[in-house]
This record gives structure tokens, C-alpha cells and sequence, in this order.
């Protein structure tokens, strides 16, 4: 098999001697206990909460489908605010469990107006919000932190989508006042993907034990008197859990700070010489976690995501429904340093010439040596 | 970490060696899309079936949720027929859907009487049956073709849990006419947890296209036009995937007859031994996939699960609910040889003695040629 490097907005490359932290064990031992509430802790700090955290084997949508399930009721109208196809699943979700919901639409290339969505939240229509962080489809980081500042509202309750943000952008949840945050292993948690997990504030889990759930393996109840313990119900993904707990050890010992620092240096680095290639960002609100790009219109339509992958050797992914051969999307997540983004560009730029797009990266030496600062974070967690 | 070995009914040891057929490859690839159709077709030839496959990214209960939300109406009664903790879950997966169902409750220490299931079965009371193939909290193999042989009512759909038995015991499921099959990745598929699968008859499909799901991540409808071209609704766990389908190949080639022979010899040999120290097994119905046996009168309740686990190095499990400090059960899916075996049995025979129950394990010569022929699988996938 090729090897390619991936430069997608995850999952993530697991380079061969990471996989030594991947133990068999058997999860009804208090080692794996130990594990599950080591991991349950780094998650709390990571995002500086004391809420009750679930981790599930599944993907990040079956952490969604559970918050959904145990914390939206039969009765209430939940507002769903979408940026992208992310977004949009909120209300696919709630629509699958027979919820009731109302669909804000933000365009993704104009600059998010808070105070709509502020006024619509405190119109006192809705029980509950339903929000993404980053939106992966189009790299929208949501203004969580102006949002809150502007909703007075506080019965409302915030559930927030943060697959993709997690480890990359800030999200401080007991300070922000949010209920419920769902993410997954597979993107700057750095660890393979098929864990998710949900963290629920007591007001959220107070909300969901009166509820109807018609759900059974995604019921948190029936999480919550195991992970006291540690315990999990059903066999966990212990390899991927052991390997994920491994990571956020090592991702809290090199410091959340300096791991979000890097993803923004590289990414604004990158975007900012895609940019003198050619390329415009998509998002008026973009994030350090996935950089949507605009291809210049002449290789619109043409399979570039496909041609790049073919022609350097790096996966990228291509935009998804309308945007799907208009816009290119990268990220840095896990093995990627600096001298790869910089091999990559160059790369880039010849495959856009071949394909009679000529274009010069305009890489200063100085760009050169902050790149070059940047080693893979892979590397320091093995 | 103390290096343990796994004698449990899964998961399984993966050894380092394997983890490189962890590919991380992103899964919107020809080559991932690929990996998914090859692993279907592995599936469906050992499943002896031209049945849909689908592959999801949850533990086996997973799986049987989605079977539940899939193919039992609401208004449909569905008999469950149990012999322990597992079959036991079809119905709090039912009751959670607010769906119904009558529980037949089988007693583990007797003989399976296939006349009485197959008579309810005939009432035609029922539109649905579920069953356990390997109950492996007990041990029990479900005698199948002997109840399929005896039921006449043809409309009944049959929706079986394999998900301990896939690979250890026979399972044509097209020639036994069975609709529903689900299994997973962790047991005698040799792989981690976290990815099951079902099976599905184009009889379950048509019947599924008309209910009403309220599920999301579990609604198979989702899966179905993806995985005509291999793809997944939601990122899989790609790397378990990768690894399944390499040793899915594997096993394919040392051949699923060898397999189950292998698994068969190594239960019964171990069987015999066990009985020759004061080990009764618990099942009138044993499978080779899990043996609960009895624990000698004089040991019962005492921890001898994690007796044996910090006495000998080898994991096995105790049993659970009622049978909890009663019984230990072992498996032999996946890393363990004969050799494995035999060294297991002489450290149990000093760990018994050391608690006061003095016993010679009697393995003869022949015992021990027939042993050492079966070297530990995984050796053969790597």
C-alpha cells in the first residue's frame, strides 16, 4: 500500500509505534477502570469542567444521537444553528427521534451575527440550543464566548457539538455555562478513530432523568452508576480507549495551550500563503482546526481534492454536497509538522502548474523558520 | 504493565506485530471503500450468505439495537428465547423501544428443549423470534438447525446474536433460513473492539423499509445506498476496520473449518482436563467458543477469577449476576496455543493448591502432542 499522509480534518494518522500503547486488556479489571476515570480526568481538564463525562464506542454522530436522546425532551422546541452539514445533523438527528426543532441557517461566507442568534435564543421559544463549535464542512468556529455574552436567557439549555474544535480551539465549559459538549477520539485527540464522548452538566443529566429515551446502548443512565467505578456497560473499544488515554497524558503533558498554539501557527501560516496562491478562505469566521479553502475558479469542478492526493502524496478532502469540487479542505492534526506543510505546499503549487494554474508559494525564509519549529506532534506522544 | 494474556470470551490480544494492518487511511478512498466491499464478502462467506452486510462502528449491542430498531414493528410480538445475561438484553433492548416481546426464559444446567421453543414459535402468537447463538455467560450453544428442522411457521423472522459464536460455531445462514445475524469484531474475528456488523436478509429488508425507526446512527437505511459503492454515513473506525478486514483474509486462508476444528480441540481437551481437577461445566449445551465451568464447591465465592488472574498471569472471567464467584469462563479466540493451554492448567493446579483444594491435572502424553499441534493464531495472521 502507498503511504500518504493525511492532511484532513481527521481521522488521523497512528504511526506504528504508537500502536505499542494500544493494550489488550480486559475491561472488567481495575486497570481498565483506572484507564476509563484517568482519561474521564484529562477530559475534564481539558475542558476545564466539573461535568459527569460518558465515553462511548462509536463515532462522534452516535455521541450526538446520544445527547439528543437524553437530553432533549418529547415536548420542548430546540433551536438548531448550523453553519454546514455538521450543523444541519443536529436537526436530522432530532428529526430521526421525533423531536421538534427550528433550523438557523448562517450563510457560511458572511461573518456569524451573534445577536440574531443571541435575540433568537431569548425569545423564549426554545428549551434547548443546539450548536457546532467548528463546522467542519466549511471551517466555522462559532463565537461561543460572544454568543453567551449576549443570551440572558438561562433556562436554555446549550448542547455543543466539538468533534472537531476539541484540542484545538478553547472551550472552557463550566466557565461559558454550556450543558452538553460531545467530541471524539479521532481528530486532535490524536488517537484512532471509534470513541466519543459526552460531557453533561448536572443541570443537563438533572433534565434528562424525567425523559423518555427509546434508546438503549446511547441511554447514558445506564452509564453513569458503571463509570462511577469505572466501569463501562457494553465492551468499550478498550485498545483505541487505552491508546486515546495514552495521548491525553502525553497532549496534557506537552500542554493544551502550546497544542492549540501549534495548530494556530500552522494553520495561519498555511492559509496565508494558500492565499498568495490563489486560494480564498471560505469562512468569515475561520478556525485552526480545518481550513476550507476556495479553489481558484479556473480548477473548480475538476476532482482537485482526488488530483492533489494523486499528484503530492497528502490527502486532503474535497467540500461536501454544494461545495463538494469547489473547495479543498486541509488540517493538521496529530502527525503533521512544519516541514511537511512546507513539502506539501511546494508540491501543491507544481501539481496547480501541471494543471495550468501557475503559481508561485510566496515562502519567505522567516515563514521557513517558524515552519520548521513545528515537529510532528506523533512524534512526542510515542 | 504486567504482560497478561487474555483466556476471556474476548476481547482478544492484539499483538504489536498485527497493528501495522491498522492502516490509518481516510475513509472517503477508493482504497478504503475497497477494504469495506472485501470485507463484506469475507463476512458473507462465512455467514454462507447472499445476505446485506453492514458494518458499524459500536460494540456487538450496538449491533443488536440496530437490529431491534430495524426489523421489530411496534405492533409485532416478539418471543426471546434466553439462557442468560445476553439473551436476556434483547429484551431490555425491546422494552427501551418501547416495543414487546414474550421472555422464555431457559435454565443454563439443563438440556436446551428445542420442542417447547419451536412449539411457541409455531403458536403463532409471534412475528419475530430472537435468539442467542452462544449465550457466553453461561456457555450455551444454541442447537439452531435442530429448531429450524422442527419449526413450521414460516413467517417468522429469526434474528440471531452470533456475536460470540461467528467463527467458532457453524453458521450457514442462508440454508438455515435465518433473516437477522449479528456479530463483532473482538472475539473469534481476532480483532479489537468496536466494530459489529449485521446481516440482513432481503426478507428483514423489506419488512425494515416500512417501520418507523427513531434511531439515527443505528437506522440501516442510512447504510445501505452508501455501502452499495463501500462507503459509511459516519467516519467508521477505520483502523479496526483495516485490521478486521486483514485478518478476516487471514483466517479466510487458514480456513474457517480449520478454525472452528482448532477451536473445538483446544475447548474440549481443556474441558476434559478442567473436569479431572473438580470443574463441572455449567451448560447442557456447551460451545467451544466459551467454557463456564463450576468452580469446585470448596472455591465458590471466594474471587477466584482475580485469584487466577494475579496468581497465574492469565485473565479469565467470573460470571455475572447470579452466577457471579460461581463459575470462571475462558475462551481460547485469537493469540493463545496449546501451549498457552497447558501452562495455564499447571499454574491453576499450583493456584488451587495454594488455596487449600489439592488437584493433579491429568494430561497424558497424547494430551499434550494434541496441544502443542495448535500454535496461537495471531502468530498466523502477522
Amino acid at each position: 500500500m502507498k503511504r500518504e499522509i493525511l492532511l484532513t480534518p481527521g481521522p488521523v494518522n497512528i504511526p506504528n509505534e504508537l500502536w505499542r500503547y494500544a493494550a489488550s486488556m480486559h475491561h472488567r479489571t481495575d486497570e481498565f477502570r483506572a484507564i476509563v476515570q484517568d482519561a474521564i480526568g484529562s477530559l475534564q481538564r481539558l475542558l476545564a469542567t466539573n461535568a459527569h463525562v460518558y465515553l462511548l464506542t462509536s463515532s462522534g454522530t452516535g455521541a450526538m444521537e446520544a445527547a439528543a436522546a437524553n437530553f432533549v425532551s418529547d415536548d420542548e422546541l430546540v433551536l438548531v444553528v448550523s453553519s454546514g452539514k455538521f450543523g444541519d445533523r443536529w436537526g436530522e438527528i432530532l428529526s430521526a427521534q421525533g423531536k421538534h426543532f427550528e433550523l438557523m441557517r448562517l450563510p457560511a461566507d458572511e461573518r456569524i451575527d451573534v445577536d440574531s442568534v443571541a435575540a433568537e435564543i431569548d425569545s423564549g421559544k426554545y428549551g434547548s440550543a443546539m450548536l457546532t463549535h467548528v463546522e467542519s464542512s466549511t471551517g466555522t468556529l462559532f463565537p461561543l464566548q460572544e454568543l453567551k455574552s449576549k443570551v440572558s436567557n438561562d433556562e436554555v439549555l446549550f448542547i455543543v457539538d466539538s468533534i472537531a474544535s476539541i484540542g484545538v480551539e478553547e472551550l472552557e465549559m463550566d466557565s461559558l455555562g454550556l450543558d452538553v459538549v460531545v467530541g471524539c477520539s479521532q481528530k486532535a485527540l490524536a488517537s484512532p478513530a471509534g470513541v466519543s464522548f459526552i460531557a453533561a452538566s448536572g443541570r443537563a443529566l438533572k433534565k434528562a432523568s424525567g425523559g423518555k429515551k427509546r434508546a438503549y446502548y446511547f441511554d447514558l443512565t445506564r452509564y453513569t452508576d458503571e463509570f462511577k467505578v469505572g466501569d463501562t456497560p457494553f465492551t468499550p473499544a478498550v485498545q483505541t480507549f487505552c491508546l486515546m488515554h495514552h495521548n491525553l497524558k502525553a497532549l496534557e503533558r506537552i500542554g493544551w495551550d502550546n497544542t492549540r498554539e501549534r495548530h494556530r501557527a500552522i494553520a495561519s501560516e498555511f492559509v496565508r500563503i494558500a492565499e498568495g496562491m490563489g486560494f480564498e478562505e471560505l469562512s468569515r469566521n475561520p478556525s485552526s482546526a480545518v481550513q476550507a479553502l476556495r479553489l481558484p475558479r479556473r480548477l473548480e469542478g475538476k476532482g482537485f481534492a482526488a488530483a492533489v492526493r494523486e499528484g503530492t502524496g497528502y490527502v486532503v478532502a474535497d467540500g461536501q454536497g454544494a461545495l463538494k469540487g469547489k473547495i479543498m479542505r486541509t488540517g493538521y492534526l496529530g502527525l503533521v509538522g512544519g516541514e511537511a506543510v512546507l513539502d506539501f505546499v511546494e508540491k501543491l503549487a507544481r501539481l496547480m502548474a501541471t494543471l495550468g494554474y501557475d503559481t508561485e508559494p510566496a515562502i519567505g525564509n522567516e515563514a521557513r523558520e517558524r515552519f520548521s519549529f513545528y515537529k510532528p506532534l506523533l512524534s512526542r506522544l510515542a
